[in-house]
């Protein structure tokens, strides 16, 4: 792994979060295999692999149970290690699943208290994050689902959902924050159905908020990928909406657990349309790495992993400006932009009496087998 | 099979599709093994069953290669047919998926000259179903999608999309038609990524329309269950943005090829949470079954399996009524809602100055499996 | 829930594994949610809701790092306890995937040494089984599989796995413990794919040892069903292999994580082949529960979910001898049989000199959706 | 595409099947694209692209209803073709899956005539196969399974297919054919569930055949991986029981319809690891590849398609040789060897007195992402 070609740089926008680099290697049915580091050693080593920022939820830097002067303390260290090491914190998240208090959901729990804390726990995780100038927000609501879809009707689910955007929105003027809000879907896990399954799902949602401009979606691979539904349509959808606030880039197999794993490690061929959109259409956010290590490595590993993923998105990066120089898809391109201008409607009277063939137009191969087996070319790096 | 109980009347606004009785079989794998029957034939089955409309695709009823003439004689005796009968056509819809033309998409294709073709089409096939005061008119985009992304970028194929529908809802305030249109997503098959992969694709879509009051959604339990997602979320999400328009029943287990088999008969639970939204909300559309028989079957199958779609449905329909007059359910019910109404946020202030206990709000247990088994007791019919 | 004709009695062979009943509520997303119960008082809960008995891990049991006198101290007091409430162990099992060493497997682990202890681990876990009569021993290999398959060929996993077998059947037989081995197989999760993936790869790879007769398979629902096989077929290969040593029961939908979800509350129809299978053909091993409680429930739901378990086959198990029995499936089922008799292979000239008329054999119908319709409804309940 | 280094050898044991190449691009949605061709045009093409042979089903070649000097002029001048164009005939099949009479299956069948006519006919494919001296008969039982478990037993089917495959052993034997029998598997489609739904339930079922060494598999890429399983672990296993006859390569998007993409245009990774393993055992049979080209393409478009899946495993052969030299991996290859000779059980008694440090062993990281992220560079060509 040698070539400087492709090493990291601030300008690239990759980031970490805690969770990722930090995380131990625990899974259902193993306990954790790396020793805790502290919010500073995670920040030298974001670092130490050349990333440009590091993400939080509020009690992966501060524990739930702190007191004022433990979040004072910490706070300070941990701005101190971002100075020191030049990391920002584009992004702050909230974590409204991992207590017992969630088990039923957040914003969408049965039990009001159930819901206003957790609203408020949001609006202390905006206070923290504003801290760090975090200038977006993001919100994953895995607890917002149901085992048996007895225990209230998913309209209600999503009206107490609105309720909260709504209030924290709210929150975000009246503190004057400007934060953007970026949503994240996931089908399942750990609930066995997460309302807002998909990235579209809460495209639609934020229509029907009363402050709409300020949240977006942050789509993830893996969790559009669960359902092997195809995430650079999604991410297309949100972009062309004006939507993409944010983005988890990682790797999984669909129809799996969530797997997080490094980025482009299992689907290179449908990472490189990502990244290829991603960069034609000049995305300027962050490239979040929402991934982790296997289990089976220690730190050195780590580092690994999250070398890894960012110098893939730079290889698929390079591949992707080589695809469209390539003479060959060039001229494809070109073919079909061709067909693209081969009509116009003028309006409905002309286009009703128009008299298409359908058989002659049906009778050109498109060439689409040659396109794809030349981007794979260049995918294997043999063009 | 004998309770008249379960015997479909009017009221419960069954239709099939002309392509669903009449589908004679063939599979990719296999040839036909149901003789042909004429439009006239189906309506005939489709009455015999007991079913109170029936649905086609322009092509369904008439050869695309139809003379004017032939077309006029077979609207003639079609309409007949349905006279005769007392059959309505409340649903009509356009084949863009079948024929050569259509292999790069429809309104998406990178040719000019099939995009205009098909707004063409759908304009006429709107003009027909008008013969038969077919109030909805629902839209499937089979071939929008792609195998190679390298073929369009997938914000281009969203943009020329909402292009054909904006022309197509100015064409429905035209000839003052009063469609509403019923978009229905699919993930894939035939295509390798369909564009609008789920029913929440097309949600968010809407809402970029001109005149977006006219579309809404037609879900189709198949299509979302291929994915693996919940279609009764899908279906609220869209009853509660107004735009469930139309619904397409049927089963399918996930993570396979469309099966379009008969309601129910794969996912009864599933499709229990699904009848009872539909009921509870008080849904007055259509309820057409989008399915076909076992390729084992002569049209006497043919006439099981209509007739089990029906059946199953009044059954679950029967099954949501003991669900919501069950005591003990009931009771599981009252102390949720009485959770529910224990905290009502009054300002963000108040709200920001609240303790909420996390343990003693988390220390209860909720009764989710009990709820659940006494809902498995009522689909088994053992409560 | 209250009609004693499906309450569970000693008889029907309902196992719980300690790790169920026992499951305090942790995922990947989320801590604990019910405090730690002593065995004993596991035993307790298993007898109170009316099983036969419970199976257990080695370390379900002893802590991984107990001293000699707190074995005996733990095993005293539990067969007390079991004696007491009159609760068998007719399996017991070995955990080889929680602790870090079993990272990248134990049978097939890259390092000698940790084949080695897992091999030993397994042998002194025989001899605890032993201590409580167990019949069975389980064999889930989570661990055994891969992330990257350039860690060891594939081929020599399956080489390593088999010398441990080899080895633990030495065992059972210099101990004269008589044990039946009982594989059981997982497509993946917690690693990305696990070696013997489905229930069948270890049917044919039992075929290869040493002494097949001692080992046959665990077929678990939710491991077959995750990547959405048919249950039922597999262990219908199993039990004509003679092979159908132990099986665990819950439910999981296809295509997510591993949900372990309550017995029949997500596929009843699938569960309900399954029941009939199992019941026809006469098994008379353990129905073991390997499922837990939803996140939401207290020890009160942990009841409620167990006592589903039970009662959900108990229905089913009764559905079954209702279809058997029912007037208009015996007349199908007559029809299917007539055909089956309706000709005999003489020998290989004889058929070859044959003229069998396609057509005719094919033009009648099967009458399969009516079949499955009436399957339907004696699921219903409204048979 | 330039590269003479990727160009097709007859060593390279490239073949296509007649239906692969021929195919006409209909699907469940839509009708045929390209005009039909001759066998001998096609292997006329088959021989343009460079394969080294063809295989076809019986009815790929001859229509069923063809008479007996109908087929003595197809055969005539189809040797003749293959004979001018050099093309070999290394595997026939039978089609025992598209004619109305297979509705129900063909060996497992309910009706006896179905079950004789299906041996039959394969036994007429099998003389039609040795015409072209074919060495492999694979048989793919498309229609063996179900809609509704109902139908029959699925252990009676087991048994039904157990006595199919003696008696065309039988025949094998009888006409010293000298076949080795390939079984070919799939989980679902056309069928809902399709008996012998993995390889692996193959390699099981062999065993239990009266002359098993005649009879092994033939894995294909796209039927392992539409449930989402490791078709390299099937290969391996396949491979290590001496039962690997056969191959299908092509590619598949998991949890879909049977997508038979060219090879590796999906999973590019998953597939290096196949041609890995492949390559390493040193696989001496048929490199057979079971695809065909999107619908969007005409003739020239097939022969890029049928030049792409050999152009894509020749550099994944090249990829998987520069692995094997690759210094950084072999540096990690030779670690991991160390710690497989860390340690030798002497006997059992040694083995039980031994005391393993699990924390020491656990202690060192796998370098496991490290060794994937270099295989992802050889991949990408930036090694």
């Amino acid at each position: 792994m040698s070539s400087d070609k492709y090493a990291p740089r601030p300008e690239d926008k990759f980031t970490f979060g805690l969770w990722t680099v930090g995380n131990r290697g625990a899974d259902p049915f193993g306990t954790q295999v790396r020793e805790k580091l502290s919010p500073v050693q995670i920040v030298e080593m974001v670092a130490e692999v050349g990333a440009y920022g590091v993400n939080f939820h509020d009690n992966d830097l501060v524990p739930i149970d702190a007191t004022v002067a433990e979040q004072e303390q910490i706070v300070s260290e941990f701005k101190k290690a971002c100075a020191d090491n030049n990391i920002k914190v584009p992004m702050a998240t909230v974590n409204l699943f991992y207590e017992p208090i969630f088990r039923d959901g957040a914003f969408t729990a049965n039990d009001a208290r159930v819901r206003a804390y957790a609203i408020q726990k949001t609006m202390r995780a905006m206070d923290f994050g504003k801290e760090f100038d975090a200038e977006t927000f993001v919100l994953w609501g895995g607890r917002e689902g149901a085992e048996t879809d007895g225990c209230r009707r998913p309209d209600v689910a999503i009206k107490r959902l609105r309720d909260a955007l709504n209030r924290l929105c709210e929150y975000n003027i009246k503190q004057n924050y400007g934060y953007k809000f970026a949503m994240e879907a996931k089908p399942n896990e750990p609930r066995a159905d997460i309302y807002m399954a998909t990235t579209t799902a809460y495209l639609a949602f934020i229509e029907t908020l009363e402050h709409k401009e300020m949240v977006g979606v942050n789509p993830e691979v893996a969790h559009e990928q669960m359902p092997g539904l195809n995430m650079t349509h999604a991410v297309a959808q949100a972009w062309e909406a004006g939507k993409l606030f944010h983005i988890d880039l990682n790797d999984q197999y669909p129809g799996r657990f969530d797997q997080d794993l490094r980025f482009a490690s299992v689907s290179p061929k449908q990472m490189f349309w990502l990244v290829k959109f991603l960069e034609d259409v000049g995305y300027q956010g962050m490239r979040h790495f929402d991934a982790h290590a296997y289990r089976t490595e220690d730190y050195a590993g780590v580092k690994d992993f999250a070398r890894g993923c960012m110098r893939s998105y730079l290889i698929l990066k390079d591949k992707a400006k080589r695809w469209n120089e390539n003479a060959e898809i060039k001229a494809i391109l070109a073919e079909i932009e061709a067909t693209n201008q081969s009509y116009e409607i003028k309006d409905t009277e002309s286009l009703l009496a128009e008299n298409f063939d359908r058989n002659e137009i049906a009778s050109k191969g498109l060439q689409y087998e040659k396109l794809d087996q030349l981007t794979m070319d260049i995918l294997f790096g043999v063009d």
